[in-house]
Formats: C-alpha cells, sequence, structure tokens
C-alpha cells in the first residue's frame, strides 16, 4: 500500500511566540513500512504549549527538527503493522507528528488506547499529557495535605482545570489564576476551585492574601515570571512549588530578570521542583487508572477546542498565546 | 548570688553589612534566677554569617529584639540551677547571647556538652550549626551518590570544610569555590577537595566546566546571587541544590535582581530547597554521633579564630564580612 501523506514541516526556529511562517504544508508518498514498525493513520493530533520550546531552536529538554515533521503528539488507527503485539484496526497514542499518516516503532508509541473506554482524543488531553501532569505533580511534588492551600496558576487551563479537581478531592482549599473573568467562572463553576483571580486585575498580592487567608502551601505553576514573583513571598515555610510551565514568559533569550529568589527559599525552606513529564512513564499505569476511573464515573470535568483539518494546526498552535483558550486544543484529522 | 552581667546590645538594625556603631557594651546586676532555669557563665559566644539577618529589623526566620542582648550562641557552665536534671558544674550550649551570664531554660538550652569528649567550643562549631548543618544537608537534601560530582560555594568555610570532608567519605567528586588562593590552597590539602576554584578569578564559567567535566549534580550552596547564576546552568538533569547561605547579597532591602531560573529549573527537573537548621532538631543526635566519632578518630579537620574578650564580639562579626577568615570564629570570655 502507498499512501499520500500531508505533513506539516518546521521550516524556521521560532524566536519567542511561533508564527505562521514557521510552518509550511507539503505532501509526500509515503515509504514502505519497515520492520518493527507500524503505519498509523492520525485521527487527531495536538497542540500543546510545549510545542513552543522545542521549536525554539535552542537546548530544551526536546527539540523539533528543522526541516521535517512539526514534532506533535497524535492519537490514530493502526493501518499496517510490521511490529509484534501490534494489530491493524487498534489505537495508538504517541509522537505521530503534525501528519496524516506516520511510521511508529518502539520508540514513538507511547500507549495503546481504547476508544471504547473514552473519546479517542482524550488520549492527548485528560488521559494524555495534561491529566498525567497534574495527577502525577500533585501526587509527586506537591503532595498537598487536607485543608492546606494550593496554588494553581493558569488554573482554567487544560492542566489546571484537572488539578483543580484532583485536589480538591484531596480535601484542600484551592485557589486558581487565571487571565480573564470568563476563566474565572468556568474554574470556579466546572473545575472544583474555591477562589479564582483573575491576575490582569491590579492589586493581585493583597487579592492572593484574601482568597489564601493561611498562605500557600504548595502552588503548582504553569506560568513563571511577574504573576509568580508575587506568589513566592505568601509561600508558607516548608512551601512546595512545582515549576511545570513557563507560560508567561514570551522568550528566554536573553535571560529575563527578576527578583532574586534565594533568601525566601532559604528562610522558609521551600522546595522548588521543576517537571518534565517524560521522564516519568514509570507513573503513567497508575495516573491512568485514576483518571480513567474519575472519567467513568462522570466525575472529572474537560473541555476540548477542536480544529478541523491538519492546516489547522499551526494556527490551533498560535491560539494557545491568545489566552482565549478554555479547553483542550485538538486538531481533527477524519 | 548576684552577678554583675556584662552584655552586648542591639542599639540599631542593620541595613546591609553590620557595623559596630549596630551595638553597644553595658552592664547590669542579673536578677535572681527564676524556677525552671539555670545560670549559665559563657565560656564562649558565636559569631555566625546568620546573625546579619536576625538583626537586619525585617521579616526572617528569627530575630534579634532591639535594646536586647544580641542573640548569638554559647557554650558555658552551669553556676546556679533551678532546673531538673541540670546540675551545677555541668557543660551546655545554646542560645544565650553575647553575654557573661545568662537565665536559660528548656527555650535556650540546646543541648549538654562533654568537655572530655572534644574541646569546649566545638560545640558552637564543627560539634554545633556548622557541622550539623553540613551533616543534615549533604545527607537529607542533597543525598549525593558515589561518583557524583558535588559543588560547594564557600569551601573554605566553616560549613563548607565540614562539606568537603564528609561528601569525599562518600565517594563523590568534590568541588569548592572560594574567594582567595589561601582558601583553595587550604580547601584542598585540608578538607578533602578535588578542585577549587576561585571566584574572583575571571572565566567563572569555563574554571567550573574544567573542574566538572561530568556536570554538577549537587550543590551545597552558601553564596547565592551572580556566582550561583554561572553554576545553575551547568547543573545535570535532576540536580539538587540547596540553599544554605546568601552570602554574596550584601542586603535584600530592595530586592536584587538576576537572570530568572524557572526556566532551567523546569527543563532541568532540579530541586532548590532551602534550609535552617533550626528547623531540624529532631536530626541533632545522629549528626553529632556521626561527627563526635570523626572527631575522636581524627578524622575530621577544623579551624577557629578565637577572638578574647566579649568586647570584641562585633568585631569578631564585623570580620565574617571580610572573606579573610578561615576558621570558626568565637570569641572566648573565660
Amino acid at each position: 500500500m502507498t499512501f499520500i501523506n500531508k505533513k506539516i514541516i518546521l521550516t524556521h526556529y521560532a524566536e519567542g511566540l511561533p508564527r505562521l511562517d514557521n510552518f509550511s504544508t507539503t505532501q509526500e508518498v509515503m515509504e514502505d513500512c519497515p520492520e518493527n514498525n507500524v503505519v498509523i493513520r492520525n485521527h487527531f493530533v495536538s497542540a500543546d504549549p510545549a510545542q513552543k520550546g522545542w521549536m525554539s531552536g535552542v537546548t530544551n529538554y526536546a527539540h523539533a527538527p528543522l526541516g521535517e515533521t512539526m514534532r506533535a503528539l497524535g492519537v490514530g488507527e493502526i493501518i499496517v503493522s510490521r511490529m509484534k503485539d501490534y494489530q491493524v484496526g487498534e489505537f495508538v497514542t504517541g509522537w505521530f507528528g503534525w501528519q496524516e499518516y506516520a511510521h511508529a516503532g518502539t520508540e514513538q508509541i507511547i500507549r495503546k488506547v481504547n476508544p471504547a473506554q473514552a473519546p479517542l482524543q482524550t488520549a492527548l488531553g485528560v488521559l494524555g499529557i495534561n491529566g498525567l501532569t497534574a495527577y502525577i505533580v500533585l501526587n509527586d511534588i506537591l503532595s498537598p495535605k487536607k485543608d492546606e492551600t494550593l496554588l494553581v496558576s493558569s488554573a482554567a487551563g487544560t492542566v489546571g482545570s484537572i488539578v483543580g479537581q484532583l485536589a480538591k478531592n484531596k480535601g484542600c482549599r484551592v485557589v486558581g489564576l487565571t487571565g480573564n473573568d470568563q476563566k474565572v467562572a468556568l474554574a470556579c463553576s466546572e473545575f472544583g476551585y474555591d477562589s479564582v483571580i483573575n491576575y490582569q486585575t491590579s492589586g493581585l498580592t493583597e487579592a492572593l492574601k484574601k482568597a489564601c487567608p493561611n498562605g500557600i502551601d504548595t502552588y503548582f505553576d504553569n506560568v513563571a515570571g511577574e504573576i509568580s514573583d508575587s506568589v513566592f513571598p505568601l509561600m508558607n515555610v516548608a512551601g512546595r512549588i512545582a515549576q511545570v510551565g513557563t507560560a508567561s514568559i514570551a522568550s528566554w533569550h536573553p535571560l529575563p530578570h527578576g527578583p532574586r529568589r534565594e533568601r525566601l527559599i532559604l528562610t522558609r525552606e521551600l522546595h522548588h521542583q521543576g517537571f518534565v513529564i517524560f521522564n516519568h512513564e514509570h507513573r503513567f499505569a497508575e495516573a491512568l487508572n485514576h483518571l480513567s476511573a474519575m472519567i467513568t464515573a462522570g466525575s472529572l470535568k474537560y473541555r476540548e477546542e477542536i480544529y478541523e483539518g491538519l492546516e489547522q494546526a499551526p494556527h490551533a498552535l498560535l491560539s494557545l498565546y491568545e489566552g482565549s483558550n478554555t479547553g483542550k486544543t485538538l486538531i481533527r484529522l477524519i
């Protein structure tokens, strides 16, 4: 079988925010499936904030090579198999890129997906890196206790929305930060937050003090920068901070400056720890069991924003940085 | 019994570095020993870098009140006892202040000291907060493994000199930073360091890369600031950084700025954790056992700089910030 494969190529590294002209669309006849590989037909591919880091052309934990298909997660059906234990007709998620068809072996495939258990595209969101990140950071880094105060930046985002619900189940006071009033309302009404602050309003420190009368014990930080500068002085002794994203910083080159935190870290005995989901595969099974059970029980809410057609992928990515999204941003190919 | 007690009073908060005119000397007749207290005759009192933070008049983990005896650690003999289990003639260490005599109860006394086991003043240094800090941070926060690279700033200091020897025993590659060539030589010849860099020489990053060819796994940071800005980019994935001091920053008011570290913390999954010795009393017994055994075996080296007479205490404190010290700075009263 041969396939005409449409794909989106990374043609230029991004300086700061991604732009449409970082990409081009192309088509090519796909080569034969190599041994120990499968051919996947992507049903959905993902647009994730982390892609900005991968396509920046500078050192990062992962890298999107220039001139090749844009690095991205996808979920699709196996249509050719030359790989043991993987059958045609099964669904898998993994590193399939922004393209219609992908060759994939053990390095690219993350796991099989059962579309009867939950909608296929949840493998890229609530049962993918977003849900896994929320669960693993919460349990392995922040370990919030009952009645402690947990603060989450990007509270209405794909990760923050799950963190809120999981932390509420643990009996925490859950406080969020987000960028507009629509998201404030959403995080409170749908995602379990006790209190949410629009960080664009003035007086952030005062608003945080009011929302966190007992201080902040744990901070799930997706944004970094000036917003977090307001949070650090309110952390309690032995507080834990997980650095999961840095969304408020448009570019790290040259390195932006900010107030030094060493004295607060010392005197409050804070723990500030970074997190990259792909280093935690040994925790995926437990996390997926927990999250799948919540989905089945209807007790985990999530939202999706679906773009139609592969060509929309760069637009979908750019939309992440406009701050208007209120759900997992996906591109549907079929 | 009545005693004329000479004491050094904190008369003005310090802005930045301590100065002689922050203090005054006074004498007063000591009141009778209250019930559940002892009277201690101080043999040695201590000058510690942490005193700068206590006397800064702003929020810190501990505070030296204005108009009262300067907060300090001391070691001395019990000369009056109205306290169960504490006998006249026994020696104790604790929060006795810069004064000749002190009233002390369970809140001030840290532990009894056996002068037959080690020289009395070691209770303020290698068997006091310096040794305890070195042992507990190394074992509980940094947990260096055999063949890992450990970097220590202030390598020849009262804490760093012990860290070097303890880490060498664990089979680490131990690299130090210090401020002059005399201390470089001392740290290498006496304190077990494999390589020590004078951070005042140009090309610190290159020197660090050369001394740490496999990157840096753990960083015992006593200095913070620009020196540490050169260290963070060389940390390996899952590296641990203990913030134990901030000696390179003269004042935290207003907050100094520096390059943001969030992206490095995230992508390298670094752990940055603060440490205040007084929150770790449950670990003192194990640490003291370990350090005392090394002292008894003659396998732990340490240096002392002893000032004679209580009036020298402010001079002793100021000397800590001149960078010329190469040992525990103590004031001998008897």
